[in-house]
């Protein structure tokens, strides 16, 4: 990659994985060609931004054809770097780890889910949508052994920060967190937070502003 | 609300219920007062940025004095529009919705979940973390009756499209979106997604990212 991906903003981060999900949407009914205006107006993004974007990756619109809807889905998954299988773990098999375990969607994109963890003994041995739950003291070796690149934390905040400590030296690369607290961790290690709390303050935010200008 | 707040960025209204949150931590541990210095670096974000971010609503430092964390707790609290209970109802009695239904910090927050929908009739009279689930013939009156201003929904992207329609004329005035997809709705109603997919794609993305600079 040249030193242009670097600069990559993060608002282009926001909407790549926009353009991949409509674009799976245009290829599941048939669509294998879109011009720039109609696949601007679907996203709801100038077709001159759409472009930028794209050029930042070498750029795949072509004068007078449009898009090739299967060959853009196929580049933009590279970028992201789901054109291979992932292996993930959840930690924490509450509801929100067993929500993760059942949705098959991640599957679909190359995000394997291959274990549930948790420290209540009443959960070990326990399956949930066909993925087993295990104790943490497998964690460690687990991870070394399955070449898990991401585990998913749904435990409270205080656990979290607690394996963000332990999983600094098993190889993940990626952490996501959906623990309420921001999480330490060294440069090796990407951190993606959901953050509910924050999510629904937001949706508050934008209620009140909006009534205010009705 | 001068026309000063209309044009509030989205970046801000992505940092302040993060603010909110430290400023809670604060308090929770009984720190009154907090220097600029120390806020700045505790955040991760340039004191300038703070006071800056800040100014748009008034301003709430004081030159050698710092940040009352109380104070700027509370003030922060009204502008997101916390600072009074919002009703909210789940459609969708799955995972999904049962780790809502069990969040207390939404609680806590001044979210009260008061009702779980589903039109699965074996879910339909369950209890889930002290919250019953309706069937979906009563979402029209319940909203009315109770006062709800948001419903979330944690059912399938089909599913989320046609209640979105359902919901336009119940007087609801904010969606929060777990489905995978965008929603059609008036001016009247704000949609907060939480797309899952698209945040484990960044976590996907940055992991590359991150593993091509190394």
């Amino acid at each position: 990659m040249d030193q242009k991906e670097k600069k990559i903003s993060k608002a282009i981060i926001q909407r790549l994985p926009r353009y991949y999900r409509y674009l799976g949407e245009l290829m599941s009914i048939g669509v294998d060609r879109i011009s720039s205006g109609d696949f601007s107006k679907l996203m709801g993004v100038t077709a001159s931004q759409i472009r930028q974007d794209l050029n930042n990756f070498g750029g795949f619109g072509q004068q007078g054809y449009g898009y090739n809807v299967g060959n853009l889905y196929e580049e933009i998954g590279k970028i992201l770097g789901i054109d291979r299988v992932h292996n993930i773990i959840v930690i924490g098999a509450g509801n929100f780890g067993k929500a993760l375990a059942g949705y098959s969607d991640f599957e679909k994109r190359g995000f394997r889910i291959k274990a549930l963890f948790d420290q209540d003994s009443e959960k070990v041995g326990k399956v949930y949508s066909g993925i087993e739950t295990l104790p943490m003291e497998r964690l460690k070796d687990y991870i070394k052994e399955n070449n898990i690149e991401i585990a998913a934390l749904t435990v409270p905040k205080d656990a979290a920060i607690e394996l963000a400590v332990i999983l600094k030296d098993t190889g993940i690369k990626g952490i996501w967190n959906f623990a309420h607290t921001d999480l330490e961790v060294p440069d090796s290690i990407v951190v993606e937070n959901v953050h509910l709390s924050e999510s629904i303050m937001r949706l508050s935010y934008n209620m009140k502003s909006r009534s205010e200008e009705a």
